[in-house]
Protein backbone atom coordinates (compact mmCIF):
# COMPACT_ATOMS: atom_id res chain seq x y z
CA UNK A 1 0.00 0.00 0.00
CA UNK A 2 1.26 3.41 -1.62
CA UNK A 3 1.11 6.71 0.91
CA UNK A 4 -1.64 8.06 -0.93
CA UNK A 5 -4.11 4.58 -0.44
CA UNK A 6 -2.95 4.74 3.17
CA UNK A 7 -4.06 8.63 3.32
CA UNK A 8 -7.77 7.05 1.45
CA UNK A 9 -8.08 4.24 3.83
CA UNK A 10 -8.06 6.13 7.11
CA UNK A 11 -11.43 6.12 8.36
CA UNK A 12 -13.59 8.89 8.54
CA UNK A 13 -14.44 10.91 11.98
CA UNK A 14 -18.22 11.61 13.12
CA UNK A 15 -18.88 13.45 16.64
CA UNK A 16 -22.03 14.47 18.22
CA UNK A 17 -23.32 15.39 21.57
CA UNK A 18 -24.89 12.04 22.16
CA UNK A 19 -26.67 9.28 19.62
CA UNK A 20 -28.29 11.46 17.27
CA UNK A 21 -25.07 11.74 14.40
CA UNK A 22 -26.09 7.95 14.04
CA UNK A 23 -29.13 9.48 11.64
CA UNK A 24 -25.91 10.90 9.92
CA UNK A 25 -23.26 7.72 10.23
CA UNK A 26 -26.42 5.55 8.77
CA UNK A 27 -26.27 7.97 5.65
CA UNK A 28 -22.67 7.25 5.25
CA UNK A 29 -22.57 3.83 5.67
CA UNK A 30 -25.85 3.68 2.88
CA UNK A 31 -24.26 6.54 0.72
CA UNK A 32 -20.44 5.64 0.86
CA UNK A 33 -20.21 1.96 1.82
CA UNK A 34 -16.32 1.67 0.99
CA UNK A 35 -15.96 4.17 3.96
CA UNK A 36 -14.84 3.06 7.57
CA UNK A 37 -16.43 5.35 10.18
CA UNK A 38 -15.37 6.23 13.71
CA UNK A 39 -18.23 8.05 16.06
CA UNK A 40 -17.60 9.21 19.64
CA UNK A 41 -20.92 10.29 20.93
CA UNK A 42 -20.98 12.19 24.22
CA UNK A 43 -24.02 10.96 25.90
CA UNK A 44 -22.90 10.97 29.25
CA UNK A 45 -22.88 15.17 29.01
CA UNK A 46 -26.17 15.25 26.37
CA UNK A 47 -27.26 17.99 25.79
CA UNK A 48 -24.73 20.27 24.68
CA UNK A 49 -27.90 22.65 24.08
CA UNK A 50 -28.50 23.97 27.33
CA UNK A 51 -24.60 24.90 28.12
CA UNK A 52 -22.36 27.75 28.50
CA UNK A 53 -20.30 28.14 24.79
CA UNK A 54 -17.27 27.43 26.24
CA UNK A 55 -18.36 23.98 27.94
CA UNK A 56 -19.68 23.14 24.48
CA UNK A 57 -16.04 24.27 23.03
CA UNK A 58 -14.14 22.11 25.74
CA UNK A 59 -16.39 18.70 25.30
CA UNK A 60 -16.26 18.94 21.61
CA UNK A 61 -12.59 19.41 21.26
CA UNK A 62 -12.17 16.40 23.36
CA UNK A 63 -13.74 14.57 21.18
CA UNK A 64 -11.94 15.82 18.19
CA UNK A 65 -8.36 15.56 20.45
CA UNK A 66 -9.75 11.77 20.57
CA UNK A 67 -10.47 11.18 16.84
CA UNK A 68 -7.51 12.56 15.77
CA UNK A 69 -5.72 10.20 17.85
CA UNK A 70 -7.33 7.61 15.81
CA UNK A 71 -6.05 8.62 12.35
CA UNK A 72 -9.20 10.01 11.25
CA UNK A 73 -9.14 11.59 7.23
CA UNK A 74 -12.50 14.07 7.55
CA UNK A 75 -14.22 15.03 10.41
CA UNK A 76 -17.77 15.29 10.60
CA UNK A 77 -19.64 17.74 13.74
CA UNK A 78 -22.81 16.19 13.61
CA UNK A 79 -24.34 18.08 16.39
CA UNK A 80 -25.99 21.70 15.38
CA UNK A 81 -25.14 23.05 18.62
CA UNK A 82 -21.04 21.87 17.79
CA UNK A 83 -21.58 23.11 14.31
CA UNK A 84 -22.39 26.66 15.77
CA UNK A 85 -19.74 26.94 18.29
CA UNK A 86 -16.16 25.01 16.86
CA UNK A 87 -16.94 24.88 13.48
CA UNK A 88 -15.04 27.64 12.26
CA UNK A 89 -11.67 27.10 14.97
CA UNK A 90 -11.83 23.41 13.84
CA UNK A 91 -11.47 24.63 10.22
CA UNK A 92 -8.79 26.72 10.96
CA UNK A 93 -6.92 24.77 13.64
CA UNK A 94 -7.18 21.02 11.96
CA UNK A 95 -5.08 19.82 8.88
CA UNK A 96 -7.93 17.15 7.61
CA UNK A 97 -11.44 18.71 6.24
CA UNK A 98 -14.12 19.20 8.97
CA UNK A 99 -18.33 19.47 7.89
CA UNK A 100 -20.89 20.66 10.43
CA UNK A 101 -24.49 19.58 9.45
CA UNK A 102 -25.76 23.38 8.96
CA UNK A 103 -24.34 24.04 5.39
CA UNK A 104 -25.44 20.95 3.74
CA UNK A 105 -28.84 21.54 4.55
CA UNK A 106 -28.78 24.73 3.66
CA UNK A 107 -27.41 24.33 0.16
CA UNK A 108 -29.91 21.75 -0.16
CA UNK A 109 -32.94 23.87 0.32
CA UNK A 110 -31.39 26.12 -2.00
CA UNK A 111 -31.45 24.08 -4.78
CA UNK A 112 -34.58 22.63 -3.78
CA UNK A 113 -36.93 25.60 -3.34
CA UNK A 114 -38.62 27.24 -5.82
CA UNK A 115 -40.67 29.88 -4.50
CA UNK A 116 -37.14 30.98 -2.63
CA UNK A 117 -39.26 30.23 0.78
CA UNK A 118 -37.45 27.53 3.16
CA UNK A 119 -38.83 26.73 6.64
CA UNK A 120 -36.14 25.56 9.35
CA UNK A 121 -37.16 23.32 12.46
CA UNK A 122 -35.17 22.94 15.22
CA UNK A 123 -34.04 23.10 18.60
CA UNK A 124 -34.40 26.02 20.26
CA UNK A 125 -30.51 26.26 20.58
CA UNK A 126 -29.71 25.99 17.60
CA UNK A 127 -33.01 28.39 16.03
CA UNK A 128 -32.09 30.75 17.94
CA UNK A 129 -28.50 31.01 16.97
CA UNK A 130 -29.91 32.18 14.07
CA UNK A 131 -27.28 29.94 11.99
CA UNK A 132 -29.53 28.40 9.35
CA UNK A 133 -30.90 31.67 8.35
CA UNK A 134 -27.36 33.29 8.38
CA UNK A 135 -25.74 30.43 6.00
CA UNK A 136 -29.34 30.67 3.63
CA UNK A 137 -29.54 34.20 3.49
CA UNK A 138 -25.41 34.56 3.00
CA UNK A 139 -25.68 32.70 -0.19
CA UNK A 140 -29.01 34.16 -1.41
CA UNK A 141 -30.50 37.25 -0.13
CA UNK A 142 -33.33 36.74 -2.01
CA UNK A 143 -34.78 33.88 0.26
CA UNK A 144 -37.10 34.05 2.84
CA UNK A 145 -36.73 31.83 5.98
CA UNK A 146 -39.35 30.77 8.44
CA UNK A 147 -37.73 29.34 11.70
CA UNK A 148 -39.75 27.33 14.44
CA UNK A 149 -37.97 25.58 17.41
CA UNK A 150 -40.09 22.20 18.25
CA UNK A 151 -38.45 20.99 21.86
CA UNK A 152 -40.97 18.08 21.78
CA UNK A 153 -38.81 15.88 18.82
CA UNK A 154 -35.79 14.99 20.55
CA UNK A 155 -37.92 13.73 23.58
CA UNK A 156 -40.15 12.03 21.36
CA UNK A 157 -37.12 9.98 19.32
CA UNK A 158 -35.17 9.24 22.45
CA UNK A 159 -37.96 7.92 24.02
CA UNK A 160 -38.77 5.23 21.02
CA UNK A 161 -42.24 7.14 20.48
CA UNK A 162 -41.30 7.92 17.18
CA UNK A 163 -43.35 5.43 15.84
CA UNK A 164 -46.18 5.01 17.97
CA UNK A 165 -49.81 6.49 17.27
CA UNK A 166 -49.06 9.57 19.27
CA UNK A 167 -46.48 11.17 17.39
CA UNK A 168 -48.34 12.47 14.09
CA UNK A 169 -50.53 14.19 16.39
CA UNK A 170 -47.39 15.88 18.75
CA UNK A 171 -45.96 16.67 15.06
CA UNK A 172 -48.70 18.13 13.17
CA UNK A 173 -49.11 20.53 16.44
CA UNK A 174 -45.79 21.44 17.07
CA UNK A 175 -45.71 22.32 13.07
CA UNK A 176 -49.42 23.98 13.35
CA UNK A 177 -47.37 27.56 13.13
CA UNK A 178 -45.23 27.08 10.05
CA UNK A 179 -47.94 25.85 8.21
CA UNK A 180 -49.75 29.00 7.93
CA UNK A 181 -46.56 30.08 5.73
CA UNK A 182 -46.15 29.18 2.22
CA UNK A 183 -43.18 27.59 2.09
CA UNK A 184 -41.93 24.97 -0.25
CA UNK A 185 -38.74 23.40 1.89
CA UNK A 186 -38.51 22.28 5.12
CA UNK A 187 -35.10 21.87 6.53
CA UNK A 188 -34.87 19.24 9.27
CA UNK A 189 -32.11 20.72 11.92
CA UNK A 190 -31.53 18.29 13.76
CA UNK A 191 -29.95 15.17 13.82
CA UNK A 192 -32.46 13.52 15.43
CA UNK A 193 -35.65 14.47 13.06
CA UNK A 194 -35.20 12.08 10.32
CA UNK A 195 -36.66 9.61 12.68
CA UNK A 196 -39.86 11.74 12.36
CA UNK A 197 -39.39 12.26 8.75
CA UNK A 198 -42.88 10.25 7.65
CA UNK A 199 -44.57 12.04 10.14
CA UNK A 200 -43.04 15.82 9.42
CA UNK A 201 -44.06 14.61 5.63
CA UNK A 202 -47.48 13.89 6.43
CA UNK A 203 -48.23 17.08 8.46
CA UNK A 204 -46.77 19.39 5.52
CA UNK A 205 -48.38 17.66 2.68
CA UNK A 206 -46.07 16.40 -0.77
CA UNK A 207 -45.85 20.25 -1.70
CA UNK A 208 -42.82 20.35 0.58
CA UNK A 209 -39.59 19.27 0.50
CA UNK A 210 -38.05 17.97 3.37
CA UNK A 211 -34.35 18.34 3.90
CA UNK A 212 -32.87 15.62 6.24
CA UNK A 213 -29.47 17.11 7.54
CA UNK A 214 -27.76 13.45 8.11
CA UNK A 215 -28.46 12.85 4.08
CA UNK A 216 -27.46 15.86 2.67
CA UNK A 217 -24.19 15.88 5.23
CA UNK A 218 -23.22 12.49 3.85
CA UNK A 219 -23.44 13.68 0.13
CA UNK A 220 -20.66 16.45 1.21
CA UNK A 221 -18.56 13.99 2.78
CA UNK A 222 -18.73 12.49 -0.48
CA UNK A 223 -18.33 15.40 -2.31
CA UNK A 224 -15.33 16.44 -0.18
CA UNK A 225 -13.33 12.95 -0.37
CA UNK A 226 -13.75 13.28 -4.02
CA UNK A 227 -12.23 16.87 -4.12
CA UNK A 228 -9.15 15.90 -1.94
CA UNK A 229 -8.55 12.63 -3.67
CA UNK A 230 -9.51 10.98 -0.23
CA UNK A 231 -11.68 8.39 -1.51
CA UNK A 232 -11.43 4.93 -0.26
CA UNK A 233 -9.60 3.04 -2.11
CA UNK A 234 -9.90 -0.68 -0.43
CA UNK A 235 -12.58 -3.68 -1.12
CA UNK A 236 -12.39 -4.33 2.47
CA UNK A 237 -15.86 -3.97 4.63
CA UNK A 238 -14.77 -1.36 7.10
CA UNK A 239 -14.57 -1.86 10.43
CA UNK A 240 -16.47 0.89 11.88
CA UNK A 241 -16.14 1.52 15.90
CA UNK A 242 -18.71 3.24 17.77
CA UNK A 243 -17.82 4.95 21.25
CA UNK A 244 -19.72 6.67 23.59
CA UNK A 245 -19.72 8.02 27.38
CA UNK A 246 -22.95 7.14 28.56
CA UNK A 247 -24.48 3.74 28.42
CA UNK A 248 -23.00 0.78 25.99
CA UNK A 249 -26.24 -0.64 26.63
CA UNK A 250 -28.55 2.47 25.83
CA UNK A 251 -26.57 3.28 22.73
CA UNK A 252 -26.39 -0.50 21.22
CA UNK A 253 -30.42 -0.14 21.53
CA UNK A 254 -30.90 2.67 19.85
CA UNK A 255 -28.39 2.17 17.23
CA UNK A 256 -29.67 -1.29 16.60
CA UNK A 257 -33.29 0.51 16.33
CA UNK A 258 -32.21 3.33 14.14
CA UNK A 259 -29.63 1.88 11.82
CA UNK A 260 -31.36 -1.57 11.58
CA UNK A 261 -27.85 -3.79 12.54
CA UNK A 262 -25.95 -4.46 15.42
CA UNK A 263 -22.83 -2.17 15.88
CA UNK A 264 -19.84 -2.75 18.12
CA UNK A 265 -20.22 0.09 20.66
CA UNK A 266 -17.23 0.74 23.27
CA UNK A 267 -16.99 2.94 26.17
CA UNK A 268 -15.10 5.93 26.70
CA UNK A 269 -14.12 8.06 29.21
CA UNK A 270 -13.36 11.40 27.94
CA UNK A 271 -11.99 13.56 30.26
CA UNK A 272 -9.21 10.88 31.43
CA UNK A 273 -8.31 10.87 28.20
CA UNK A 274 -7.10 14.56 27.79
CA UNK A 275 -5.87 14.50 31.20
CA UNK A 276 -2.25 16.36 31.54
CA UNK A 277 -3.19 17.95 27.93
CA UNK A 278 -4.35 21.57 27.02
CA UNK A 279 -5.32 23.40 24.26
CA UNK B 1 -11.68 45.14 -0.28
CA UNK B 2 -8.93 43.54 0.78
CA UNK B 3 -7.07 40.57 -0.87
CA UNK B 4 -9.74 37.57 1.00
CA UNK B 5 -12.52 39.65 -0.74
CA UNK B 6 -10.88 40.77 -3.78
CA UNK B 7 -10.49 36.52 -3.95
CA UNK B 8 -13.89 35.75 -3.37
CA UNK B 9 -15.55 38.34 -5.72
CA UNK B 10 -13.75 37.10 -9.02
CA UNK B 11 -16.17 34.93 -11.04
CA UNK B 12 -17.14 31.62 -11.91
CA UNK B 13 -15.98 30.07 -14.96
CA UNK B 14 -18.28 27.66 -17.19
CA UNK B 15 -16.88 26.07 -20.43
CA UNK B 16 -19.04 23.75 -22.88
CA UNK B 17 -18.88 22.66 -26.43
CA UNK B 18 -21.78 24.96 -27.07
CA UNK B 19 -25.39 25.49 -25.19
CA UNK B 20 -25.68 22.41 -22.87
CA UNK B 21 -23.52 24.56 -20.01
CA UNK B 22 -26.77 27.06 -20.20
CA UNK B 23 -28.62 24.56 -17.92
CA UNK B 24 -25.69 24.39 -15.68
CA UNK B 25 -25.18 28.67 -16.11
CA UNK B 26 -28.94 28.92 -15.27
CA UNK B 27 -28.86 26.70 -12.19
CA UNK B 28 -25.33 28.76 -10.49
CA UNK B 29 -27.43 31.39 -11.06
CA UNK B 30 -30.92 30.24 -9.25
CA UNK B 31 -28.68 28.41 -6.19
CA UNK B 32 -26.08 31.12 -5.98
CA UNK B 33 -27.64 34.34 -7.04
CA UNK B 34 -24.45 36.62 -5.67
CA UNK B 35 -21.92 34.56 -7.94
CA UNK B 36 -20.88 36.19 -11.32
CA UNK B 37 -20.33 33.67 -14.53
CA UNK B 38 -17.80 33.97 -17.21
CA UNK B 39 -19.07 31.42 -19.92
CA UNK B 40 -17.37 30.31 -23.26
CA UNK B 41 -19.43 27.72 -25.64
CA UNK B 42 -17.61 26.34 -28.11
CA UNK B 43 -20.81 26.39 -30.42
CA UNK B 44 -18.78 26.42 -33.67
CA UNK B 45 -17.14 23.55 -33.28
CA UNK B 46 -19.96 21.46 -31.56
CA UNK B 47 -20.54 18.86 -31.19
CA UNK B 48 -17.23 17.31 -29.20
CA UNK B 49 -18.50 13.58 -29.02
CA UNK B 50 -17.34 12.55 -32.42
CA UNK B 51 -14.13 14.36 -32.26
CA UNK B 52 -10.55 12.35 -31.53
CA UNK B 53 -9.66 12.98 -27.63
CA UNK B 54 -6.54 14.84 -28.92
CA UNK B 55 -8.91 17.29 -30.66
CA UNK B 56 -11.58 17.77 -27.16
CA UNK B 57 -8.54 18.31 -25.59
CA UNK B 58 -6.99 20.82 -27.35
CA UNK B 59 -10.37 22.63 -28.00
CA UNK B 60 -11.40 22.68 -23.87
CA UNK B 61 -7.86 23.98 -23.36
CA UNK B 62 -8.05 26.59 -25.43
CA UNK B 63 -11.51 27.46 -23.51
CA UNK B 64 -9.43 26.87 -20.38
CA UNK B 65 -6.99 29.58 -21.04
CA UNK B 66 -9.47 32.25 -22.07
CA UNK B 67 -11.09 32.26 -18.83
CA UNK B 68 -8.15 31.89 -16.89
CA UNK B 69 -7.03 35.59 -18.15
CA UNK B 70 -10.91 36.01 -16.37
CA UNK B 71 -9.19 35.32 -13.53
CA UNK B 72 -11.94 32.99 -12.63
CA UNK B 73 -11.91 30.95 -9.24
CA UNK B 74 -13.63 28.11 -9.90
CA UNK B 75 -13.80 26.19 -13.47
CA UNK B 76 -16.51 24.21 -14.10
CA UNK B 77 -16.63 21.86 -17.47
CA UNK B 78 -20.36 21.84 -17.99
CA UNK B 79 -19.85 19.17 -21.12
CA UNK B 80 -19.32 15.68 -20.64
CA UNK B 81 -16.98 14.70 -23.32
CA UNK B 82 -14.68 17.54 -22.06
CA UNK B 83 -15.06 16.50 -18.63
CA UNK B 84 -14.31 12.51 -19.91
CA UNK B 85 -11.07 14.02 -21.57
CA UNK B 86 -9.68 16.87 -19.55
CA UNK B 87 -11.15 16.71 -15.96
CA UNK B 88 -8.10 14.92 -14.46
CA UNK B 89 -5.24 16.43 -16.20
CA UNK B 90 -7.15 20.26 -15.21
CA UNK B 91 -7.83 19.36 -11.86
CA UNK B 92 -3.49 18.61 -11.38
CA UNK B 93 -2.67 21.84 -13.62
CA UNK B 94 -4.62 24.44 -12.23
CA UNK B 95 -4.28 26.44 -8.81
CA UNK B 96 -8.32 26.72 -8.95
CA UNK B 97 -10.90 24.30 -8.21
CA UNK B 98 -12.38 22.20 -11.12
CA UNK B 99 -15.55 20.50 -11.58
CA UNK B 100 -17.08 18.38 -13.66
CA UNK B 101 -20.87 17.46 -14.37
CA UNK B 102 -20.20 13.41 -13.52
CA UNK B 103 -19.44 13.26 -10.32
CA UNK B 104 -22.28 15.79 -9.12
CA UNK B 105 -24.88 13.50 -10.92
CA UNK B 106 -23.07 10.40 -9.41
CA UNK B 107 -23.60 11.49 -5.81
CA UNK B 108 -26.74 12.58 -5.90
CA UNK B 109 -28.05 9.34 -7.55
CA UNK B 110 -26.33 7.65 -5.36
CA UNK B 111 -28.03 9.87 -2.24
CA UNK B 112 -31.55 9.07 -3.92
CA UNK B 113 -31.57 5.46 -4.57
CA UNK B 114 -33.29 2.73 -2.55
CA UNK B 115 -32.87 0.52 -4.67
CA UNK B 116 -29.24 0.75 -5.20
CA UNK B 117 -30.31 0.29 -9.17
CA UNK B 118 -29.46 3.74 -11.17
CA UNK B 119 -30.14 3.95 -14.93
CA UNK B 120 -28.18 6.49 -16.81
CA UNK B 121 -28.97 8.55 -20.42
CA UNK B 122 -26.60 10.47 -22.07
CA UNK B 123 -25.20 10.86 -25.62
CA UNK B 124 -23.62 8.20 -27.57
CA UNK B 125 -19.79 9.08 -26.36
CA UNK B 126 -21.13 9.60 -22.93
CA UNK B 127 -22.55 6.20 -22.75
CA UNK B 128 -19.32 4.53 -24.14
CA UNK B 129 -17.70 6.09 -22.77
CA UNK B 130 -18.26 4.42 -18.98
CA UNK B 131 -17.59 7.24 -16.66
CA UNK B 132 -20.96 7.28 -14.80
CA UNK B 133 -20.79 3.89 -14.36
CA UNK B 134 -17.37 3.53 -12.96
CA UNK B 135 -17.98 6.97 -11.23
CA UNK B 136 -21.24 5.43 -9.49
CA UNK B 137 -19.32 1.53 -9.24
CA UNK B 138 -15.97 3.17 -7.66
CA UNK B 139 -18.28 4.79 -4.72
CA UNK B 140 -20.59 1.56 -4.23
CA UNK B 141 -19.87 -1.03 -5.69
CA UNK B 142 -23.35 -2.87 -4.56
CA UNK B 143 -25.06 -0.48 -7.19
CA UNK B 144 -26.64 -2.13 -10.44
CA UNK B 145 -25.90 0.32 -13.10
CA UNK B 146 -28.39 0.31 -16.71
CA UNK B 147 -26.69 2.79 -19.09
CA UNK B 148 -28.68 3.79 -22.27
CA UNK B 149 -27.64 6.45 -24.77
CA UNK B 150 -30.38 8.20 -26.54
CA UNK B 151 -29.19 10.26 -29.89
CA UNK B 152 -32.39 11.78 -30.50
CA UNK B 153 -32.95 14.24 -27.40
CA UNK B 154 -30.31 16.87 -28.17
CA UNK B 155 -31.41 17.48 -31.84
CA UNK B 156 -34.38 17.52 -30.53
CA UNK B 157 -33.74 20.41 -27.52
CA UNK B 158 -31.71 22.16 -30.33
CA UNK B 159 -34.54 22.74 -32.50
CA UNK B 160 -36.74 23.98 -29.95
CA UNK B 161 -39.34 21.03 -29.88
CA UNK B 162 -38.55 20.15 -26.38
CA UNK B 163 -41.84 21.79 -26.00
CA UNK B 164 -44.18 20.15 -28.71
CA UNK B 165 -46.13 17.48 -28.32
CA UNK B 166 -44.04 15.20 -30.75
CA UNK B 167 -41.32 15.75 -28.12
CA UNK B 168 -43.42 13.13 -25.88
CA UNK B 169 -43.36 10.34 -27.98
CA UNK B 170 -40.32 10.51 -28.90
CA UNK B 171 -38.96 10.20 -25.34
CA UNK B 172 -41.26 7.77 -24.28
CA UNK B 173 -39.72 5.76 -27.14
CA UNK B 174 -35.91 6.01 -26.87
CA UNK B 175 -36.75 5.60 -22.92
CA UNK B 176 -38.37 2.23 -23.41
CA UNK B 177 -35.50 -0.34 -23.29
CA UNK B 178 -34.58 1.55 -20.26
CA UNK B 179 -38.06 1.21 -18.25
CA UNK B 180 -37.95 -2.55 -18.28
CA UNK B 181 -35.69 -2.45 -15.83
CA UNK B 182 -36.58 -2.07 -12.25
CA UNK B 183 -34.68 1.34 -11.49
CA UNK B 184 -35.57 3.76 -9.17
CA UNK B 185 -33.54 6.61 -10.17
CA UNK B 186 -32.16 8.16 -13.40
CA UNK B 187 -29.50 10.24 -14.14
CA UNK B 188 -29.58 12.84 -16.89
CA UNK B 189 -25.82 12.52 -17.92
CA UNK B 190 -26.57 15.42 -20.53
CA UNK B 191 -26.54 18.93 -20.18
CA UNK B 192 -29.73 19.29 -22.90
CA UNK B 193 -31.48 16.58 -21.21
CA UNK B 194 -33.29 19.09 -18.34
CA UNK B 195 -35.44 21.02 -20.96
CA UNK B 196 -36.85 17.01 -21.38
CA UNK B 197 -37.25 16.67 -17.98
CA UNK B 198 -40.99 16.69 -17.63
CA UNK B 199 -41.41 14.71 -20.44
CA UNK B 200 -39.04 12.00 -18.93
CA UNK B 201 -40.41 12.08 -15.66
CA UNK B 202 -43.63 11.26 -17.05
CA UNK B 203 -42.00 8.37 -19.07
CA UNK B 204 -40.74 6.81 -15.99
CA UNK B 205 -43.43 7.61 -13.37
CA UNK B 206 -43.39 8.96 -10.22
CA UNK B 207 -41.51 5.94 -8.35
CA UNK B 208 -38.04 7.28 -10.53
CA UNK B 209 -36.25 10.20 -8.97
CA UNK B 210 -34.60 12.20 -11.94
CA UNK B 211 -31.41 13.88 -11.28
CA UNK B 212 -30.32 16.72 -13.81
CA UNK B 213 -26.50 16.96 -13.75
CA UNK B 214 -26.90 20.83 -14.23
CA UNK B 215 -28.67 21.19 -10.55
CA UNK B 216 -26.34 18.49 -8.57
CA UNK B 217 -23.38 20.86 -10.48
CA UNK B 218 -24.50 23.96 -8.95
CA UNK B 219 -24.94 22.37 -5.78
CA UNK B 220 -21.46 21.38 -5.86
CA UNK B 221 -20.17 24.52 -6.64
CA UNK B 222 -21.80 25.67 -3.35
CA UNK B 223 -19.90 23.35 -1.48
CA UNK B 224 -16.76 23.93 -3.12
CA UNK B 225 -16.81 27.54 -2.57
CA UNK B 226 -17.55 26.92 0.79
CA UNK B 227 -15.42 25.25 1.50
CA UNK B 228 -12.08 26.97 -0.23
CA UNK B 229 -14.12 30.37 1.47
CA UNK B 230 -14.03 31.71 -2.16
CA UNK B 231 -18.38 32.67 -1.55
CA UNK B 232 -18.73 35.52 -3.09
CA UNK B 233 -18.91 38.60 -0.10
CA UNK B 234 -20.21 41.43 -2.30
CA UNK B 235 -23.83 42.17 -2.85
CA UNK B 236 -23.76 44.21 -5.81
CA UNK B 237 -25.68 42.39 -8.98
CA UNK B 238 -22.85 39.93 -11.05
CA UNK B 239 -21.93 41.02 -14.21
CA UNK B 240 -22.57 37.91 -16.07
CA UNK B 241 -21.16 37.56 -19.33
CA UNK B 242 -21.37 34.38 -22.19
CA UNK B 243 -18.70 34.30 -25.15
CA UNK B 244 -19.32 31.89 -28.02
CA UNK B 245 -17.23 30.80 -31.06
CA UNK B 246 -20.19 30.42 -33.15
CA UNK B 247 -23.55 33.33 -34.15
CA UNK B 248 -24.30 35.33 -31.41
CA UNK B 249 -27.77 35.83 -32.54
CA UNK B 250 -28.60 31.95 -32.03
CA UNK B 251 -26.59 31.99 -28.97
CA UNK B 252 -28.60 34.60 -27.62
CA UNK B 253 -32.07 33.29 -28.82
CA UNK B 254 -31.38 30.29 -27.20
CA UNK B 255 -30.42 31.66 -23.76
CA UNK B 256 -33.39 33.36 -23.46
CA UNK B 257 -35.45 30.45 -24.16
CA UNK B 258 -33.93 28.50 -21.68
CA UNK B 259 -32.78 31.33 -18.84
CA UNK B 260 -35.67 33.37 -19.53
CA UNK B 261 -33.69 36.31 -19.35
CA UNK B 262 -31.61 38.23 -21.53
CA UNK B 263 -27.83 37.55 -21.51
CA UNK B 264 -24.87 39.50 -22.44
CA UNK B 265 -23.40 37.86 -25.50
CA UNK B 266 -20.14 38.14 -27.17
CA UNK B 267 -18.32 36.77 -30.12
CA UNK B 268 -15.08 34.72 -29.69
CA UNK B 269 -12.82 33.53 -32.13
CA UNK B 270 -10.54 30.87 -29.59
CA UNK B 271 -7.92 29.87 -32.39
CA UNK B 272 -6.69 33.31 -32.44
CA UNK B 273 -6.24 34.13 -29.05
CA UNK B 274 -4.03 30.98 -28.76
CA UNK B 275 -1.71 32.33 -31.63
CA UNK B 276 2.32 31.78 -30.56
CA UNK B 277 1.22 30.13 -27.42
CA UNK B 278 1.79 26.26 -27.03
CA UNK B 279 1.11 23.61 -24.23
Amino acid sequence: MNEAESNQNRPVGVIDSGVGGLTVAKEIMRQLPKEEIVYVGDTARCPYGPRPEEEVRRFTWEMIDYLMEKNIKLLVIACNTATAVVLEEAREKLSIPVLGVIHPGAVAALKATDKEHIGVIGTEGTIHSGAYHQELTSINNRVRVVSLACPEFVPLVESGRAWKPEAESIVRKSLEPMLAYDIDTLILGCTHYPLLAPQIQKACGSGVTVIASGEETAREVSSLLYFQKLQCSSDRPPNHRFYTTGSTTNFEHIAFSWIGKELPVYSLQLEQSRAGRSR
